[in-house]
């Protein structure tokens, strides 16, 4: 049977603990080999999109499809559950209808996003922005990693031809209703399976602050223009600003040239910013962005703001969602802080999530989990989803 | 002839600006290939010794002698000019004084120092520290680099053994006065040259802040313990302590795992601290360390500060001083916030620093600089000092 534990041991972080998977790496070229392997077996035909995801069709490909799935990359030493659980969960449904003799009436297929963490290239859920064109393409392929390569290049090297990338009409058409399960990423859930109502809005900036490299021992501190002062202010004004529900997080910083006995010529600090909605989260940006703003100019340090990624906020469909809950005999509805490809789609189909609960409310860190019970009712859930939506 | 002009291509960092040249790294190595050239092709002597460094005898060895020389690495992203000068002024001043018909009674060595600037082991002046005992060998040996490889592991694979490594008396007892020149590293000299007098007290200290890592979108903000607030609230707490001609920096930050999206589980935050005397030091550390405590606390967060390096002030020997600016008609003496191999030495020969005029009293960055003719003024004061000590 296809399970976790069949990709428990690749790509494993040594350093940072739990995985490091990122879009088109060796570690998630891998998984993608495993994925297709795994289909493949299974009778399903795998063919990959222009964006790099990849969709397993159970017969043929045809419109009005009812799509599952999710992704299998993780942040930077994430956990075991976020992504992958969701691909396992597809999979196992697919034979648990199999197991039922259930035989779809509309196409079925289970779909693999690429880089939706963004913890390579920086832009959260790229592969479905692409195929949805909530991303330009040219835009994408510039997009690099820590050590330089560009997501074009990474593309090309796994097979992709980035000049034909971009909104994919064909390949969103097919897409009648799109199910993700994924573990739940709070302590949201008393139950072993719930909804997803809706996804706060959110987005990621990037804060450039400039100073003046020197030596840390021969320059005084009245000669110093030290870009890590604004940027250290800016992580407590996040916090500040992350009032009456709404997250400010700062979780990456890169001081250049990052030597200890160096004072940085510059830093760079992303934000992760996130409210019940546009305005405001706008809100919480602007008066982090002011107080950054204040400490580079106290210390004589330029900056410069780039927002990399936006989203607002997404509702899912009201009308699947019921439906689906109807199924499974009633199961609760929650919001959710996270990201995912299904927020992406959900404002081109009716879209709906599962989520499977996470005891200790822990993700993105090695220490998520879910029980196995919990995730085996996920499947149960999914399926059930799948046989009432496909019959 | 011999030039930094040589070696301006060796090196280079295209991310960060400048060079990144680190100790046993493949770039320090072929600079050191390099050395072994240029030094042999003046009938120079190439000896390594047992902890890295490499000396190159002009004539036998033998005790008493007059060394000279420097260091080829660099800090990440660092300048031309900081070590590589002194090993090129060492080179120019054999000429001139081979062009002035000069014989050494005493024997004469360049030597070069490996790892000085600790920027890619993290403890500054290895290899001299190694040599006068002033670090244990096992815990050289020990050390990592940010890819994890050991100090020993890459000692070896530049064929040192690190079985052999640490105090170097036979190496040392030959030592009968050492000078190192080198760029300034403030704006202290109004004139091309100059002596060192003291060297500041001064240390690096390493902060390990462990909170619990998490999703930066699902995690509502009382609920977190993120130990970027307060490494950030060290920063500033640094900046603060640093009164009185005390310099504090943070120039070196990691969170763990450094997601955008990511709540770090620990941050690794590096303190570079100096000032006038020890007691000044240790004060403005424990004034720092009082804060991240108290910050860490504010945020349900562990805090754990190592002690990574530490020498206390240095005061240069003050006959050989007088005897060198003597011949060279009478140069100003200042003193330097920075660390040295000489530093390092001057605890058991006496030591001199000639130091060559840094017109914006930048170093450590790509802008570092020092005009040729100073340079050349450097290498004459270099030569007449060896000239007068090896007469």
């Amino acid at each position: 049977m296809t399970d976790l534990a069949d990709i428990a041991d690749v790509g494993r972080d040594a350093r940072r603990g739990g995985y490091s998977r990122h879009g088109f790496d060796h570690v998630e070229l891998e998984l993608r080999e495993w994925f297709v392997a795994e289909a493949t077996r299974r009778g399903l035909d795998v063919r990959p999109d222009r964006n790099g995801n990849l969709w397993a069709w159970w017969g043929a490909p045809g419109p009005d499809a009812v799509i599952t799935g999710s992704h299998l990359d993780s942040v930077p030493g994430g956990g075991a559950f976020d992504g992958p659980l969701g691909v396992v969960a597809a999979l196992q449904a697919v034979d648990l209808l199999r197991v039922r003799g259930f035989q779809p009436s509309r196409p079925l297929a289970v779909v693999v996003f690429v880089e939706e963490e963004g913890g390579r290239f920086g832009v959260a859920c790229l592969g479905s922005r692409l195929m949805t064109g909530a991303i330009a393409p040219e835009k994408a392929a510039a997009l690099t990693d820590p050590d330089g390569v560009s997501f074009g290049d990474a593309a090309r090297a796994a097979g992709f031809d980035p000049a034909r990338m971009g909104r994919d009409d064909e390949a969103l058409g097919l897409v009648g209703q799109f199910v993700e399960l994924h573990v739940e990423q709070g302590r949201g859930l008393t139950v072993p399976v719930g909804l997803a109502s809706s996804i706060l809005a959110h987005g990621r900036w990037r804060y450039t602050f400039t100073g003046e490299g020197n030596h840390a021992g021969a320059t005084l501190v009245e000669d110093r223009r030290d870009p890590m002062l604004p940027a250290s202010r800016l992580v407590l004004a996040a916090r500040a600003a992350a009032t009456g529900g709404a997250r400010a997080t700062v979780g990456r910083i890169v001081p250049n040239p990052g030597g200890t006995n160096v004072i940085a010529s510059s830093v760079d600090v992303w934000l992760d910013a996130r409210a019940g909605d546009d305005a405001r989260t706008r809100e919480v940006v602007a008066q982090i962005t002011e107080a950054a703003h204040a400490a580079a100019g106290d210390e004589g340090c330029e900056l410069r703001v780039t927002e990399e990624s936006y989203g607002d906020t997404v509702y899912f469909d009201t009308g699947l969602a019921a439906e689906i809950s109807a199924a499974l005999g009633g199961v609760p509805a929650l919001p959710t802080g996270a990201g995912h490809d299904a927020g992406i789609l959900a404002a081109h189909v009716p879209t709906a999530m599962l989520f499977v609960r996470n005891p200790t409310g822990i993700s993105h860190a090695p220490e998520e989990f879910a029980e196995a019970d919990d995730c085996a009712a996920g499947v149960v859930a999914l399926a059930t989803t799948l046989e009432r939506l496909a019959r």
